[in-house]
């Protein structure tokens, strides 16, 4: 029997949208505030799904316990209270668009998660703006 | 790289379900109380969903600002504040069920973003009831 | 002992900002988009408080489905999938602005409810306009 | 044409995460407080999901009704303020994860829909956990 | 400068509204299904408000983590993954209403708290049933 | 008659908790991963509470659209996007804190709101924490 099991998790942090080589002309047309150069911020809101096998025993496809504390120590206190911009090398030549951020955070999960299972994450930057990977 | 992207907006407007071919009687046994011909009315919520490749310079689906005007266009303008049976063409013989709603939505959109793009649109007639299109 | 209790409802309805005795110019502009002769339309959601003391052996306030039962029968079964400005006689004479209709639901519940209960009444006309009565 | 429509309801259960075979110590190690045996309960929230074809005349994969119904009688008269281990008989030899319950509803509510629907149910422990099934 | 600040926190919990002094009959009679003697139980939510001075130098009322990790400590550790009735001595002789809970928490927390702060706590059973303590 | 009319509006900004004067060391032990020298974010949402005498012509307090103006002009486009440790002058020589952010909105709203209008501020820094001025 195979089924899904979503967890929840959040991080505050700062950020911009900004091109280095572009002028700050060119990055204001096409971010627009998000282009500020002292940063805005966001409250992140995290989904990780995994799929995978239920255990009959146990009844569970992953112990929510070691999920929890995956998603803790790899992505909350890596991100949280951060800024992406300056604080994160794993945005040093990459945008701190909402689509990168979910696909550095599946990544990351993705070598900390045994294969046998299917694995998608979903980012809140705001609750009005979201972002998938990946797009299945 | 293909990732999603999902952007929210909202539009409030009153509605009836009634099939003029029907007796009065026949629309309120199906429809119940939505058959109110004085009409009721939602706050209708949308998620717009754009699955695409990632652009390697600006870390963007779509450029967020260009999708929201679109959907302020094309969706919020079109139908907020209105009478879908009375003031908007596109129900003139369609029933404004949450599943033509999203259905007409759909088709709007996609008329106006590139084929490059998979759209899936959500819409919420109350927190309660919502509807997909497509169905996946 | 004096605590608060609070039983949240809901209900779906139509209806028009419109002055009778002004132009259509003139209720356009004070009233935008919400002086659309044709209706438009809520999902309203509301909250209503009651304190006074709490029995010693019940832990009660007041019985929760009794006070569950009152809401349905004099304010969902009332205004649910109505229009309010042409089905209900409560606003015949009086301008369906989520303040009236917030006084209008306290004034029934008011009565329908034991004068040693304080009562309070919160409206969402969306999730971003809400109204209060009375204004403490 | 075809599309989904979804409708949520809840109910509020005791529950307990316990293996009969092992011993307390065991079930502790494994499932942390959730095993406590005097039981914790949680507020369930109920997706929904159903996709087909939209009837041309009445704009409906199902009659909302009918389905609410459905989703009333079979899920929420049968375990709203039950204990899910005790008072439960689907849940005498399974365990009363979020991932067998999402599959039993699921299983009792595809025997009471018409084969043309595809079901997916997702249930919500809390905000922050929840399961869906099947897969996809 | 007098403001307030609110925390949210939550626990998970079983409990059953129960006089002992009374019969099944007379129980189920008042209390409906919340009866149930096998207990049921809910996704607690508390908002937790303090008003007082503002420090000038650290522009705060109290220390946002010294509130965080008393509430923590008294009131999570103490109520969550619990059996009210069973596990929990304040509950002895105390029915598990949400007015008689809000107020215990209300009364931990006031021992906990330096005097000059007024304190008032929300709690939510369900999103649709809370209660405050005190009433103002 | 008095009511209360509340409109919601909302801002992301980046900040840091940082008294100047006191060393790193310090500004850390006090406000843990807040003091972060490269700042972090926030999706600010923010709820603006009038009370006052309902208009007996046109049921409104005020003008919503009058409001939802002001809040734009004087609160969104000042704060939305910004840095506010950095871009903001009402910040200057003021910590960035939930407080005292609140009070500077509640002022600057205040200079632009009729003194019949008795006004109320809260301020969500995250849906965990939030504040409100006055105190009440």
């Amino acid at each position: 029997m195979r089924a899904a099991i979503i967890r929840t998790a959040h991080f505050n942090a700062a950020h911009q949208l900004y091109v280095k080589e572009w002028s700050q002309e060119k990055n204001f047309e096409l971010f627009g505030k998000c282009a500020n150069p002292n940063f805005h911020g966001h409250n992140y809101e995290i989904e990780v799904r995994l799929s995978g096998e239920v255990d009959p025993v146990t009844g569970m496809i992953i112990n929510l316990k070691e999920l929890k504390d995956i998603i803790k120590e790899e992505i909350e206190d890596r991100f949280d209270h951060k800024n992406l911009n300056l604080d994160c090398p794993e945005f040093k030549d990459l945008m701190t668009s909402v689509e990168n951020i979910v696909y550095v955070i599946w990544k990351i999960l993705r070598e900390k998660l045994d294969d046998k299972f299917d694995l998608r994450v979903r980012l809140y930057e705001t609750p009005r703006n979201f972002a998938e990977y990946p797009a299945d």
